[in-house]
């Protein structure tokens, strides 16, 4: 695995996610070797963006014979930063924060939330799976002794941009943003965005645009 | 407002949702007009990529003075379809579907959670805000009867394809998918796909090639 990329697209890496779940499922089932043909189908993509997407990080594979599945696994998991453990803060105790919390992809890829905060009084001193709920206004000082590296935030629109500041200050250099707005992050800070409503909103979209004459009503 | 164009690139449309989000908190504010370049601002964008996603639908603006602020909030909210009360069913009534249900962005918006399957025994029956949680297998005979257009697809990742099929065969046309799988269905039938793990893992991967060395423990 040749050093890190740092141009590689985001939707390039996004599609290395799924690469490495159909590997997974294909070494679940014992599967030794996968073509990109077999492996492109199984995780949404094309041969080519498969055979492109891995080009960003080396030669895998042998010409004919494919990717060992089990080798291609292993280093996908190493080029994604899998084999780090990442300390997390949930920041929103809601029930986004909620889901969220009980999502077992999380831990399993090796995402662990050791941190929660809300301001909500009523909820700050709970336990969520052994985790103590803290107030939002002592995350600048416990945030930091906790070595936390990534932060979710799963807060309201209005609370969001503060709370990232907050975070970023705090020593966090990756979010993972819940809350229906923009938010800006000083450089060498990474921000995702998972905005439900806008994805559901680009299905009503492609729908409306579908419909006969476009009818509304 | 022209007619409905197709080919219009799933981020462009993606940003229309944030400028239409960024509008409505101008309107609130009581701002009459809005430049391209104030409302990229606010929306995470660039001016020409404002110009550009709107120009996909016709001619806005005047130049000079920019954009009527209700003019185009309204404009955009005809463009995305919310003009349109979208019937949606969820399927799955975990916690996921659970923090989906009470997010309150989809029904400000026109998307109406009207139908909610689960294949718990132990579920079926109870109500979410007054809707009886029906059991999966009775989809294929209830879902066409509520009119139903979407799905929100909240199950684990082995029941997503089956579900994604009963649904289509129901006559939903639109899936927004929340299953770590990609789903198949065929012409005509949109999916989007909001995988929480595969946005941490991208995450992951800024944060693991800025660490030092691309350090790993």
């Amino acid at each position: 695995v040749s050093s890190p990329a740092r141009r590689v697209p985001g939707s390039a890496v996004r599609r290395l996610s799924l690469y490495l779940r159909a590997l997974e499922r294909l070494e679940a089932e014992g599967v030794p070797t996968v073509s990109s043909l077999e492996l492109a189908s199984r995780a949404g993509a094309t041969g080519p963006q498969v055979r492109k997407d891995l080009s960003h990080f080396g030669s895998f594979g042998t010409r004919g014979r494919g990717y060992g599945v089990p080798e291609l696994r292993a280093q996908l998991w190493e080029i994604l930063g899998l084999t780090h453990r990442w300390r997390v803060a949930l920041i929103g105790a809601g029930r986004v924060g909620a889901a969220l919390f009980a999502y077992p992809d999380f831990r399993r890829r090796g995402f662990e939330i050791v941190a929660i905060y809300d301001n909500d009084p009523a909820k700050v001193g709970r336990r969520w799976g052994g985790i103590r709920i803290r107030a939002v206004d002592r995350l600048p000082r416990t945030l930091p002794r906790s070595r936390i590296e990534m932060a979710i935030l799963a807060v309201p629109a209005p609370a969001a941009q503060d709370m990232a500041d907050a975070a970023v200050a705090a020593g966090v250099r990756g979010i993972l943003n819940f809350a229906p707005v923009q938010i800006r992050v000083p450089a060498g800070v990474s921000v995702n965005h998972v905005n439900m409503a806008v994805e559901l909103e680009s299905l009503s979209f492609a729908l409306h645009t579908t419909r006969e004459g476009g009818e509304t009503s």
